[in-house]
Parts: structure tokens; sequence; C-alpha cells
């Protein structure tokens, strides 16, 4: 039987429905953050600067954290030697998990090699320990929470986003029931922040345990970088805290932080995470120099805010279509898959530009945008030459400025009206 | 409602079937590997040695693999920065990917963050894109294999453990439907290895397509290391082949390696893949660099061999129960979960000597055993040492040498006749 054909005609698909995607080939610079070498299929190589990265504080090269990495790889090597079980649990690891409770103010933290794990491993464990549990999950939810809530054998059912109305109704709805109450604090799509508060609320109200995903928030919200749920003083009113350290923290893994209880049954029988290789010593000794570093370092914090509403304004002040949210996320609407990947190769290849474009699955079709994470790496000259670029981007592709409400309402169905990009940007 | 009591049970419901598993903190040295510093609670400390790491090789601690990690650390920084599509894929990645694919003579590579991930990203993708696929798993299958096959919306059979008259049976009950046959080479727990050439025939005559698990034996068998399916001269037999990075390779992270039409479906369909923080640079480097200089030593390889069967040897001489096989895996039988945790816990106080007991759910109960795996850094002294303390642990605790097979017959029912197991050893 010929199962390429299956596996070229699936890649056909995408191709024709112009979300086939092409992955740069980049390489990062410690020294130069944001700045990254660009590596060509034919050798060649271009300077670039990175603008939707989400090491959003550019912790990945802080020195320190470099360091820590360097210092544990000399003593300790590379890898971690096998599962936690069988290989023992590294010191670094140890270490880190205590730094993490610490931050969220709870008895236990548990990390895992990825975020997308750590969300599947325990909200489909901590919802399958509790007997006849619902689910109740926000329609915007990440990915990996969906797989989690998905390979739980637990009843689901999805309340419309940041819709408090609608969440209290399926609570009442849940009756005596166990409910696990799971949403994410920042979505990272659109930049909005979720009411803690009110969820925690009425969670208390109707009995409900909490699970909140606060990957894009960590490091960079609250006092001590904690997150959304410590800046709103709420970080004891949810059970679970979920966070990444490939973000914020610049490094790789996730983490879940809660009652000891609650971690050690995770710990304990979830697959995901029993039957999986440890983080490297290093890489644990690197996230946890930069927990250490962030929890001292509100000014850091401040100027990430700075530098996003700075970059915010610069662009709505331009005329482009940015998506308003209270967050460090910058959202600019194309609602349009293909002028989307257009958009992204013109700001390539005219000013060494790097934003991807996002473009369905991670958005719904007609939502495809260029989603720009200014850092405090970025300077205010970094900030005028973006501006000038997508303004000279939008009129090339004839995008809809803002300020053209028609134009906007048309994007979708319109053509392109720069047909031979590749050609013209020579 | 008290959340917290469902937790807790689960917990107590584990402490009753001796399955509780306790970490312990070890800190392993990179320059006098197989030793490890055991950190106590008190805060006391003690030099150990490693007998059950699965970096079989000690490439965790090679100066290359080191030096990679560090100098990419330094140039790149500790992370990157993001998932494949929205950060731009770094650079080592790129090399780590091409290497893989050249190592196992494959159009393509695809790395994922762990080994885990892979088989379960890779087998439900796989399986879903083909339409009305049967999937064909062997049943002793890890962990990771039955997660992907039970996400994917296949149908699935499970053939008895490298039966292949089981194996034929339902590849002829399949009929002309798409087929999917998933087992590994080497099994980790019992060291057995497939026939690969005898799969891969009934795979040709039935039309079937193969998905292969060398977790166990990429970077260990094979001319270039490439596993037992090069050993065996079957690589361009097997559609897709599975291997990680955290275990021959000593660092950390899963792979896929087949033609380009079925790593590029992967790649664009998985959840799993698309949704996750790429592996750090510094990371790929070490893997990329442990792949590179394994492909050049197939003297390790043999003294990996060679250190194994002096270990099997010298432990069989001693009348110790070890499990015929014909790998580097050196399984020890206890048969009872109590009893393998307390010989373990009595290695430990009385040698410092580090092998974590094997219980269930990694094998089935009545099948606890020690697992032993030599690498080519245990040098004959150790091995020396090594008999010596598992005999004075097996009378200590009564447990059946092979020389006495009505014992071995009775261990499951047996009380521990070491009921003080701590206070004596101290």
């Amino acid at each position: 039987m010929g199962y390429r054909r299956f596996f070229e005609a699936s890649i056909g698909q995408l191709r024709n429905e112009r979300r086939y995607r092409v992955f740069a080939n980049l390489e990062r610079s410690a020294s130069e953050f944001p700045r990254a070498t660009w590596r060509f299929e034919n050798g060649g190589e271009r300077q670039v600067t990175i603008w939707c990265s989400n090491d959003y504080l550019g912790m990945g090269r802080h020195p320190d954290s470099i360091a820590a990495m360097q210092e544990t790889a000399a003593r300790m090597g590379v890898g971690a030697g096998g599962t936690r079980n069988i290989s023992g649990t590294n010191h670094p690891l140890v270490q880190l998990e205590a730094e993490l409770a610490d931050l969220h103010g709870k008895e236990a933290a548990l990390v895992f090699t990825s975020g997308w794990v750590s969300n599947l491993a325990a909200i489909s464990t901590i919802a399958d320990l509790l007997p006849d549990c619902v689910i109740l999950s926000d329609a915007l939810n990440h990915n990996s929470m969906i797989e989690g809530v998905r390979r739980s054998k637990a009843e689901k059912q999805v309340w419309r986003h940041n819709d408090l109305a609608h969440l209290e109704e399926l609570l009442i709805a849940a009756g005596d029931r166990p409910k696990l109450v799971v949403f994410e604090s920042l979505y990272s799509m659109d930049g909005d922040i979720a009411d803690v508060n009110a969820i925690a609320d009425l969670a208390k109200k109707y009995g409900a345990m909490t699970y909140i995903d606060e990957v894009h928030a960590v490091g960079m919200y609250g006092p001590r970088g904690a997150g959304v749920c410590e800046r709103d003083g709420a970080m004891d009113r949810i059970d679970v805290i979920e966070g990444t350290l490939a973000k914020g923290f610049g490094a790789l893994g996730g983490y879940i932080a809660g009652d000891a209880a609650v971690i050690d049954a995770v710990r304990s029988y979830a697959p995901s995470f029993i039957f999986t290789t440890a983080l490297p010593p290093p890489v644990a000794a690197a996230a946890c120099q930069a927990v250490r570093t962030l929890k001292a370092r509100p000014d850091l914090r401040e100027l990430h805010q700075r530098q996003a509403r700075t970059t915010k304004h610069a662009l709505e002040a331009a005329g482009l279509p940015v998506l308003d949210n209270p967050s460090h996320i910058v959202p600019v609407m194309v609602r349009d898959a293909d002028l989307c990947k257009k958009a992204s190769d013109l700001l390539m290849d005219r000013y060494g530009i790097y934003i991807q474009p996002i473009n369905y699955p991670t958005v719904p079709r007609g939502e495809e945008r260029l989603r720009i994470t200014p850092t405090p790496l970025h300077t205010d000259a970094h900030i005028a030459e973006l501006v000038e670029a997508l303004v000279d981007v939008w009129n090339t592709l004839g995008l809809p400025f803002s300020t053209d409400e028609k134009a906007i309402a048309e994007t979708k169905d319109a053509k392109c009206v720069y047909p031979d990009l590749k050609k013209a940007a020579e």
C-alpha cells in the first residue's frame, strides 16, 4: 500500500489553504538580543530583529541564567539520566520546585519537561481523581488544556470566554458534583486578562476547585513575578497554578503549584510525568536562577510594560489596527491568512523584522494577525523602526488602517494588491 | 467541598499497596560518573554509586557534549524563546535534525521535547491521517506509545508480545484497510529484542506501515549507533524510527525519522508538537554533539556490551536471579513490591549503591525487580562491589537465589524476614 500519498495529500491540503508553515532558521544572539541571524536555504544569512518571541523579558540571555546553566553542566553533565523515579531526582530540580512553591505561596510544586505536558498531566489526573467530576473549561483555553480535559474521563462543559454569567449557570447546573474550573489568567493571542477574583468568588460560592494557567503571566505580573493571581491578591484563592519556565523565565519546562496532596497525587498518578526523563540539571538551574532573579526585579517588569505601552501607542498613532487589551501582547490584525503571511514575508525581506504570521489553528479563521511582543530590551529606536516598517507594509499590501472602518469589514474578501512580493522586494 | 481528601485518599492507597514512590535527591558528578551525591532531608549527604541510570553510555558527562552546551548557551542563551512556529526554529535544532536523519538513513527527522511526547504525537497523527486505519500494537509497548494509540481515532488491536504468529493473524484479519504496526526494538524492563526483520517481512507481505521505538537502543547498537534496525540491516525496511536524546545520547528530547512527507505531516498536524516551546539551543547542541560522537565510537558500544555481560555473568555466578536477555539491561528479579523496596533501601544504606526498585505500574505486579544498567564507565571493581552487596542483601532479606527454585515460587507470599531495616542498617 502506498502510504506516502496520504501524507502528501494532507500536506497539499495545508498548502491549498495557505496554512502550510515554514520555520525560519534563526540563531538568536545572547549578546545582541533581540537580534538574530537568519539563515537561507542557499547558505546565505542576514541579521534580523525578533519581535515575536515568548522570551518576553529576555531572560534566556540573562548572564546569571547562562552562568547557572554552564556551571551546572560542568558539574553534573548535560542530562538527568532518566525519569524522576528511576534515576533519582536531580538536586537543581529539587531546588527549582522549592523556589516555585515559594513564588506562588503554595505548599509544593512539580516540574514537567513542558508546559504542554504539565496541563495534559495535571488537568486529566486531577479530574480523574475526583469522583464524578465535571470540568468547566473556558472556551478559549489553550490546546494543552483542552488535551488535558479530553484525556480525562470527566464530563466537560465549556463556558463562553470570560463570560462569568455563563460560568455561574454551569456551576449551578452541575449541582453537588465535584467541579473543576479551568481557565487562563492571560490569553496569549488577544492579550486579555481574566477577572481571577470574580472567578474565585464563584468557585467558592458553588464549591468548585480552581485551576489556572498563568504561562503568559509568570515572571511578568505581581510584585515578585508570580503572575496575575499575585497582582490581584488571588494566589491563595486558586487551588492549582500552572506556569511555564520557557517564556518569562526564558528556559524550558512547565510546572504546577498547589496543596502538597494535590501535587503528590499528580506526581504519583500522571503517566506523562512518571514515564518521562526529568529536565536536565543545567536547564533546571537556569530556570531556578531566572525565578530568583525576577523575584527581585519589579523594575524589569515595569520596563516591560512601558515598552509594550509605547509600542501600542506608536502603532495606534500611525493608524495600525492594534487589538486593544490590558497586557504586554500587541496583536495587529490582518484577518486574512494569505495577506498575513505576505505581511510577515515583506517585513523580513525589506526590514529584517521577524514577526511570524499567526494563522489557523492558533487563531480562528478570519482572525489572522501579527502578534508583536515587545521586551524590555526593545529600545525606543527599535519601536520607531517597527512602526515605519509596518506602515510601509500596510500601504504596500493595501491593508486597512484603523481609521478606515469600511476597509476593515472588507478585508476578508479583499484581493492582494501586491501580486509579486518577492520580486518587488529585491 | 473538601477536595483535599480525595487526593489524600489516592496517596493513601499507594502507601497501602507499598507503591508510594520517594525520589532520591541525587546530584550526579560529571567528573566522577557513575558517582553522585545523595542528600538527606536533614541536610546530611553521602557519596553513592548509580547503577540504574538510563544515561547508558555516560554521554551526559562527555566533555564534548558539555562544551557544546556551554558554548551554545553563551552564544544563544538558555532557551528557544517559543514554539518552532512562533519564534523561529533555532539553528542547533536544524543541525540536530539533519544529523538524526543521516543517522537513520531517512529523508527527514523531527525533534520533540521528550520521547514521551514524540510517541504521543507521531503515532496518533500518523494513524489519524490514514483513512480507516487499524493500529496493531505490541502488548508490552511503552506507556507513551499506548497513549499515542489511545489518542488516535483509529481502531486498536494488541498482539501478544513479540508473538509474530499472532501479529500475522491480526494483519490478515485487518484485510485491505491501512495498517500501522507499532512496536519497540528493545524492551527496557526485560531487555529482550524484537525480530525486526521478521516483523518487516510480515508488514511487507500484508502491506502495513511500520513504526518502531528504538529509545533503548539508539547510540548503543549498530555500526554508527543508529540502533537495532541498523545492526540487523533493517533501517530501510521500517517506515518510522522513533528515538530519544535522553538515554544513549545523554541529553533531553525525543525524535522521529522517516520519509519527508510523513515527518512534514506530523510537524504540521500534531498539537503536542505545534503548541510546545522548542528544545533550547544548548540542549540541541549537546545532543547533536553526542550523536556525532557516537557515530564514530563503536569501541564505546563494545565496552558497554562487555561490562553488561561481565555484570550478568558475575551476578549469575553468585546465584542471583538474573533475567536472561540479549541486551545491556540486567534485571534481577525480586517479585514482591515490599521486598524490592527494602532491597533497594538496604543497598543504599549499607553500600551506597543506588538502584531504584521497579514496581507496578512500570512492571506487572509480581514482576518487581532491581533493574541494573552497567555503563562503559562502571569498572570491574564496581561490578565486584555490586555483586558482594547484592549477595549480602539477598541473604539479609532471605530472598531466593536462582539455585533455589522452590523459594522463587514462594517469594510472592513470603514475609519479610528483616522487619526493622532502617534500624539495623544504622
